[in-house]
């Protein structure tokens, strides 16, 4: 997973966690068995359904949560806790389990994402971080199915890093790609996760030669008549003279940046078929959102380049996962569902299990999510929930790969009008089967 | 600077920068004498100002800006750049000079907020992970100033670590904190950056107790009286009467995170006072924002803890920087001014300088950038752009404390108006000087 392995993700945390750990070290409440969930109460910005990303950067968190020397200084240094709970720390190893939806899954409101179970003790320290990786990579996952869904079978290219912070970048390219997205420009995300990198030129390369003509030609010497020429930087209808004249007929694509692409496309597609390069693709790159992709539907466009709207996540650049404690053992240790009361944030207590309903066309119906239970289940029920960690072990193996094949098969489920870009109510209704 | 020293970035680079790279080695343009600078075309989102933040970030990244084998290996197993680059690359070092406002500074449209010279192939490499840290940093300083204007002489803390990214969390913790944040609930940020770190409980702390009453005895018990107390978890009015039973009249502070926060924080004052704790401060923390901070400014509230908005640049997630190459050497060995042409995105070239304008008040008129050379001066000219890297080395060594001095004192330094939250124009006007 590479050159990130092994720092640790200890101090990705709250401080109240600590405090509260300390707390229940003295009391002993510290050792209650606990179920923590991890959900969305809604579907922030009116999105018909959300994109769970994020699971597996999370298993790789929770590995490389440990205390070392250098973590527990700080926390003595700082006073941040007792001496009792830099003890409890340095031997912290998380012995539960934890369930999860597959990443690449669909998740709806209240749909139980990830479900954790253990002492309070390590259930609660990992709140921040579990949050931190799932309402990001999530965010930008279902921004990203957005797109994708826009652009139907022409690919889409993540290159929104430089708008976001360096390694959260680095995420939103896994996050894309695991939402049906073709490559991403972020050479980091290539080594750590394997993903395809692509990129060619910007306008600074035509800018540092003398001409766009000396420019094209230093390209297609250096990269080959397969590359990319961005053709925007000075007169677009030279731009694409010019390249053809480096490039020849064979060349594989211009890149369009700037001005009403819809109509800047459809008259750099006549210019190349008229030179007769009708096999040079056209990519377009300036400022696109899922809207925009979808209004170039129509537009002789081979592939859309996405930055900023991505990275943000359109609008939702969080998904509003809480991760809140549903059930603990009680004083007869047995365990007991919990809930707070508070006005305006009320959660559902107990355990939850979640299937997808599906119709006998596996069309997907509903989110049923059980209370304590299992929902009673029918054939076409597909359960949500997989053991992702037991007894803390990573059972979870699955692949960058095995979750973009998993996104396309779950939103393949969805009933029709799923995709509509608008806003509005979630597509699946979520109902709840308490016993 | 924490664990994360010695950690490359080399790879948080567009895949683009290196096949630039790799066709101007070609041609011999890589060692063209190049200037790019860091600017926003306009300030997103209606903002009046917006806040440098990242800079000392941004000289971190560029030490570890370092290809070393991992890196190497990648690229070439990927076959990223050819051989002669990958050699180029595993000496690179970058030799030239950088300058930059303050980290703190104010910038406006057009703004040089970096400016890199050096050849065009170390200049260009630098691309990606300058504008991440600029962009994400940045946009969250000007979110958190607009939240420390509303809030006056209340603090406000950071608790926004779980809905971003991971490290994220830790940048933002940072850049609020140059901006006048108080404190961070992030762990990560008090040990890298020292940044000072608080917090105390969550309701699943109350919940995982048998009663509320038990859960603040075990608290006060760990932490002392002077200890903040969740009170929401279901009856408040009770909350606060259990509060004041366990931690008595030195009861630190109460914490209300749900409900009409104006509402429910005038009868917990009043019931507070009945009790006799009337130094029991009142920490809020519901979903805030700038705007629900000024609504609160006649509430009876001691401080603001500030998580979703502020970490999402409350609206404006990115910054909007661009780099763009603006100068570089012409055949003829002197220095050329460059711009794209493209439409709805032109660029100023030439090599830029800048003074902050102020009246004999000490009041800032303009924003003054001279094109080419230095503006013309008089004396209540603040010089904007200082040395941060000279020859390959880091000269500037502000702290965050010296962030943070310099962010009270350029914002101290705006017209009356300029703090305003509704969306308009800039608070200065950007006068450009050429010669």
């Amino acid at each position: 997973m590479g050159t990130r392995t092994g720092l640790s993700t200890a101090l990705l945390t709250d401080h109240y966690e600590l405090t509260m750990l300390q707390a229940t070290l003295c009391d002993g409440t510290a050792q209650r068995r606990s179920v923590f969930e991890l959900f969305a109460r809604r579907l922030s910005g009116g999105r018909r359904y959300g994109v769970v990303a994020g699971t597996g950067r999370f298993l790789d968190a929770l590995e490389n949560f440990r205390f070392g020397d250098d973590e527990l200084r700080f926390l003595r240094d700082a006073a941040v806790v007792d001496d009792a709970t830099l003890d409890w720390l340095a031997d912290f190893r998380f012995t539960g389990d934890v369930w999860g939806y597959p990443e690449g899954e669909l998740y709806f409101p209240g749909s139980p994402v990830l479900v954790v179970e253990g002492t309070f003790a390590e259930c609660v320290v990992l709140e921040t971080v579990a949050l931190s990786v799932l309402n990001h990579d999530s965010a930008i996952a279902t921004a990203a199915a957005r797109m994708t869904a826009a652009a139907g079978d022409r690919p889409c290219i993540e290159m929104g890093s430089r708008r976001t912070q360096e390694w959260s970048a680095v995420a939103a390219a896994r996050a894309a790609y695991v939402a049906g997205f073709a490559a991403t420009s972020n050479l980091e995300a290539g080594r750590t996760y394997g993903i395809p990198t692509t990129g060619t030129a910007a306008h600074s390369f035509t800018l540092v030669h003398d001409s766009e003509k000396e420019a094209f030609e230093a390209q297609v010497a250096a990269l080959g008549s397969g590359t990319t020429l961005l053709v925007d930087t000075y007169d677009i209808a030279e731009g694409v003279r010019n390249a053809i004249a480096a490039g020849g007929l064979d060349l594989g694509a211009v890149r369009l940046d700037s001005g009403d692409l819809a109509q800047v496309a459809a008259s750099v597609r006549a210019q190349l078929d008229s030179l007769g390069a009708t096999t040079t693709r056209i990519t377009v790159t300036s400022d696109l959102d899922e809207y925009a992709i979808a209004a170039l539907a129509v537009a002789p466009v081979d592939g859309y380049g996405v930055g900023t709207s991505l990275v943000t996540g359109s609008g939702v650049p969080t998904s509003g996962f809480v991760y809140k404690l549903v059930a603990r053992e009680g004083a007869d240790g047995s365990l007991v569902s919990v809930a707070k009361k508070s006005k305006d944030k009320i959660s559902v207590g107990g355990r939850k299990f979640a299937v997808r309903r599906r119709d006998e066309r596996g069309i997907a119906t509903a989110e049923v999510i059980g209370v304590g239970e299992q929902p009673d289940s029918d054939h076409d029920d597909r359960t949500l929930l997989v053991p992702l960690v037991t007894k803390g072990e990573r059972v979870d193996r699955a692949s960058l790969e095995d979750a973009r094949r998993h996104f396309r098969s779950a939103i393949g489920e969805l009933p029709a009008g799923a995709l509509r870009l608008s806003k509005g109510d979630p597509a699946l209704p979520t109902v709840y089967e308490e016993h």
